[in-house]
């Protein structure tokens, strides 16, 4: 999964598009003329009766770097455009460049930066960006610019600027909100106009908004959960990536169960992230299919 | 767990009260005064500063049955009273009466009787109440008696009251709706004056109400759960006993996820029941203490 | 999963073969070729080069019934011979015939049951062999036929000959050892000559032969767990399709860890028994790919 | 869990002696006596006729440590001298001393720093000692002592007389070995005198001894695990504390195994961490009673 051997000759395609007949045969045929050989495929119908199809291979293409252009050419015009296709070709030499937010908690963090320096992630990570200084020390151990901008009620609109600025700067692919303890708006969200990747400490659609701990403590649940999810206008309703949950019993506070919470919070968050660095999320609606 | 050989001899405790120094001491010397030995025990406080103590005990005592009315009187006046304790005594060799209310799916329903069948569950099932003739013949082959009473917006007050006689004359200790379709009244619940427990297929909070596996699969969860709680006016509301989840991905349709969800169901139902029957779960306004 | 209303067009296809460039593009071009729709697709590779490659595709052929000869011999020619494949072909419509063979304990048989009657199962039981009466009752409120074969050390050929005799006469595909207490000779299963799943009660390798449970109680562990693999001439050695576990505490006794372990014993089955009968596990060695 | 504005008045008191009736009542009344309130109780006897009792009691005294003293005396007069028991008396404001041995593998060993650091550990690491110089600069960063020993066949009993002695010297309470890659000889524990803590990166007992991990991708389990133990002379064979796993593929490699499997030793051996460090295990001959 993280960079091979082989990886200058490795790539990925993704793929959606309407469902009908042929999609594999046309898809795998052009990568079998341009003598490549596919190593993973998975592929998914919401309903083969008019439904939309999903697809994602990964493949080898000895001497790939040299026939790119021209296969990409290939599969644009006698595959892509016939089947009226969305979709994205990725080099398995080319990490995804991933912004980080954080406020103040560290676990989720922390998490990242060490799954990065040990190759778990194929990922870089150019930048970090607060709004608060607690975190600066951890990201300079692991050599990473931190970034501080201050969020005010009076201020907001020109921080997301100063961060818009600074995330396009660094030509980031995607941000991830690691316990960013701020709403981003819409226009933000537009203006970024790359994905954003939120975890949520609690099992989704139960306990939206603030202090889910303290809410799952007051209903006596018997799990608690995390939720990752694409950020969406709406407050915690965006495309689900991944989740999981532990058990908790009655001995537990507000305070212990945050403190249970951080290690399903990173381990779901990890998993997210791997998730979209490998391209395997591909977003339908409000749903995710996740490869 | 299930009736031991020393079963004559053994009962179980358990206490809810203020909490303030001196419980325990109290409790383990009326014990220790009667000759009993202490199997096992546990305990919590809410908060060890003027919150609810609760404790579960499970004691053997040589000759218990001559020794009982004895024993339950000493530790009323010695301790029960001083200490303002809401108890219960509950022997051994005493399963408890469980009335099972059924409507058309069958899997929550076989296993319980498979479970009782085995001895698993200490409890006795006198009888069965279904607003359908489907289970029928499997209540039948386990020798339950099988009530049918149709239950329609019209007949609703005198359906809940004929079930409500037919559990009475029963002597039933609580009510188990294993997939029961229909919503109980307020009324009903303080006429039958006993516990009921519920199996909801999601895990609570979320997707309170009618069709929940279709709500998991609008909203692209990645768990589907299953949650046992008693019943109380509230619909879905009331204080959880026990839950679990199980991953899903996007392939499952809300029939799969139905499907799967089934296993959950009985599994989760058949550990909340369990703990009832033992005399494990304490309430506490709308929380549970499982011990 | 189970019979779908398409289910007289539907079929699926496994393969096994060398793996080399072209395998997917041909495959699918036959298919499409036919007219086929590719419904799931499924492939790994053991490694791109040089390795075994395995393929599972369902697949939608509109007149499926009268195209099917047709097919089947395009594909052996044009695609299986050219690319030395090991392949099966298997109609949605036709079930798995599976032999279930059982001594006394009943969970895992009854589960089974109770599945297949729900349709979970996409297989049909045409008969239960036992050697032992206990079970009778059961099989046969399912309405279905059991035979009682009891076996001693004097008796084990003939006893075996004759199971063999009555599961080849009833034309099963496959058996599944419900938690039968017998040890199959390997002459048995090269005379039967067709797959047999068991239940091991424990996370093989760990603890096996005999007494599983105690097993795990002497060592302390604090998981147990169950394993359902095919079987082999090497006691609790084949090629594992399904496992799980579940946590337990120093509270469990061998007694209690066996009623823990019934739970996952027949989920494990039954996950194990749902993927051989929907064509997903290809064994390859000592091991299995599971799709 | 961790230190509460109470600390000063908190303490844990176990107890481990044959079981006999009256160990409760004596106790609670001890405690009673002095004004002390039960915060926490748990007990277990392997046998309440004539096995061993084991209970872990947390309770809250005004003016403790004042009282210390005195109330040890009259415990151990009155109580532990009469029933024979091994016992221990901690205060919650006297974290456990922990040695970390590490090798190369930096998973487990950073996890538990950022714990300490959090406070999730009530533990002080006053050195690490490895036989490498690669985790110098992670344990510098949390401003611990990093000591080199490197061990080879020649200078093996040397290399752990210094350990011994800088462990003695930094009066630790306890070793952790997070994936320490020497076995520890029988005189080294001897010697220690301490308890040492391991993680092993298989469910023990499947896959004792190096490459768990290759020896799991050969038999072709579907889970692996990871299981935290005591150290005793028997290689991988201590009594257990905690153990894990997490359901895989046959897609997986030996080298993706041992990055899944990264996850779970480090969730494992924190447990582990945790509960030893909060007094929660008590050993019985290679069992633990965990609270």
């Amino acid at each position: 999964m993280t960079a091979a051997p082989d990886a200058p000759n490795t790539a990925t395609l993704t793929i959606t598009c309407p469902d009908r007949q042929g999609i594999v045969a046309a898809t795998s045929q052009c990568l079998h003329r341009h003598g490549a050989n596919i190593i993973h495929s998975d592929q998914h119908s919401t309903d083969p009766e008019g439904g939309t199809f999903f697809m994602r291979m990964e493949f080898h293409l000895e001497g790939l770097p040299g026939a790119w252009a021209d296969f990409e050419r290939a599969f644009a015009e006698t595959v892509a455009g016939p089947f009226d296709m969305h979709w994205t070709l990725s080099a398995a030499t080319r990490p995804k460049r991933m912004a980080v937010l954080v406020s103040r908690y560290d676990h989720c963090f922390l998490d990242l930066l060490w799954r990065v320096r040990r190759g778990d992630l194929n990922v870089e990570i150019p930048l970090v960006i607060s709004n608060h200084e607690d975190l600066r020390r951890d990201a300079e151990m692991f050599g990473i610019p931190y970034h501080v901008i201050p969020v005010t009620k009076a201020n907001k609109a020109e921080a997301e600027a100063e961060q818009i600025r600074l995330m396009h700067e660094a030509s980031v692919d995607f941000a991830v909100l690691a316990r960013y303890m701020q709403i981003l708006s819409g226009d933000f969200l537009h203006a970024l106009a790359r994905p954003v990747i939120n975890i949520h400490h609690s099992f989704l659609p139960a306990f939206v908004g603030a202090n889910p701990y303290r809410a799952a403590f007051d209903r006596g649940v018997k799990l608690i959960g995390a939720t990752s999810h694409y950020v969406t206008e709406e407050l915690d309703a965006g495309p689900i990536i991944a989740q999981d949950v532990i058990p908790v019993t009655h001995r537990e506070t507000p305070e212990s169960l945050m403190r249970l919470g951080r290690d399903v919070e990173r381990q779901v968050l990890a998993r997210a992230v791997k998730a979209h660095a490998e391209d395997r999320v591909l977003v339908h609606g409000n749903k995710t299919v996740v490869f």
